[in-house]
């Protein structure tokens, strides 16, 4: 049985309580990192994982200094080495994005473990590998990189959704009509790299097209992204702008 | 059963060919836009689909002047009006990304059709019920927008997930490990809007790594992209630039 204990109320820590839960191997308690606690109830823990914000990882940490429990975070951009150095420190990154009125699959969620030494590294490879299928060791320098890739792959796609679905609107479209386009999108790059997946006026350098839908782009900020994005697809392809 | 001609041999034909060949409603003869034929063959077709790119269409359908088929091409962009007046016109527009590459699922495809009269959008819808479950009729003006919008949603984010494969490429980690956040990225969407589906430090204001982060780019056009698009997704957010 591995003794966690779980400090944050954000979407990470929801989730990963969620799935602690049921997982037999774990004994999961939940700690407000807002609430004073007595952190020498913390000593009896083997894991620590602090899911709070990242500007906050510091101070919580800094409360748990001299345990004998891994203290581990679960930030994507945050070093090992912000965590206090006489402890054991250690990383827990599940590579996702996480909402809490969306339910998600741990089992297929990389886990990205990092320690200061092997038998940490042990044990908290074995918590990721009682959740997940995906447990890898990724490097804090690493985890940035990742990270920073996270944030095109995902939140930057969703706002390109969110742009998708007001122009839908304002023509008085369902976005519904271009559901099955988004999933086909992240279909098609399961076997195709995303170089090979590229279509559009952008790609086959249809000029005329992209000069209508720049005119049909009411918003200024939108009219920028297109024009931007369109440039860095040509770039791509060595076609001349 | 729809007799069928359908002209040209891109990705588009390509997959509409294989789609009607196993669809026992339809009868399709294929022909390249780009070889001389006889168009009186042409005539005897309830329906010749020009599937060839968008420059194109308007001289290929100027061969089939006075044809008693209808004339339909199979673009998002271009409007019904560039088909020849004399000649029964429509519009057969799958919305979707076709590679050569990849497998499609017609049923979920939404088949956009427009027609010049009653008669000729009973025969489209025929056609586009004959393969996929969601036929639509949409006009030239909502196509183009429709089509703009699936640029956002499509092209522009299999670039930004090019962009993310990079950043892994350059820091020896797997696009692989990106992947299931891609997939749930599509996934929460099918029930959250994009704007509750947001996460990321853009969303929450996170300035300290959006600045990590910008440092970390060394490709000055992943740069601007990743600055204008937290500026907007700032904006969206309501938050102070």
């Amino acid at each position: 049985m591995i003794k966690v204990a779980l400090i944050g109320r954000g979407n990470v820590s929801f989730h990963l309580e969620k799935i602690l839960r049921t997982t037999e191997e774990v004994d999961v308690t939940v700690y407000d990192s807002r609430k004073k606690q007595n952190s020498n109830k913390l000593q009896s823990f083997d894991i620590c994982l602090i899911a709070v914000s990242d500007g906050a990882i510091k101070q919580v940490s800094e409360k748990l200094k001299g345990s004998d429990s891994i203290i581990a975070h679960t930030s994507g951009s945050v070093s090992i080495n912000e965590l206090p150095s006489d402890c054991h420190r250690g990383v827990f990154y599940p590579l996702q994005t996480f909402s809490k009125s969306k339910e998600v699959d741990f089992s297929e969620i990389p886990i990205c473990i990092e320690a200061d030494n092997d038998k940490n590294l042990i044990l908290l490879s074995k918590l990721g590998n009682s959740i997940s299928k995906n447990v890898q060791e990724v490097s804090s320098a690493q985890r940035k990189s990742l990270h920073l890739a996270a944030v095109f792959a995902n939140n930057f796609t969703n706002h390109l959704y969110g742009i998708a679905n007001e122009i839908c609107f304002e023509n008085n479209l369902p976005f519904d009509l271009i559901k099955p386009l988004i999933v086909e999108t992240t279909d098609k790059i399961k076997n195709l790299s995303p170089f090979e997946a590229q279509t559009g006026p952008a790609r086959r350098n249809d000029l005329s097209t992209v000069n209508d839908h720049l005119k049909l782009l009411q918003d200024s900020d939108h009219e920028k992204i297109y024009k931007l994005l369109t440039q860095s697809i040509q770039r791509t392809y060595g076609q001349k702008l």
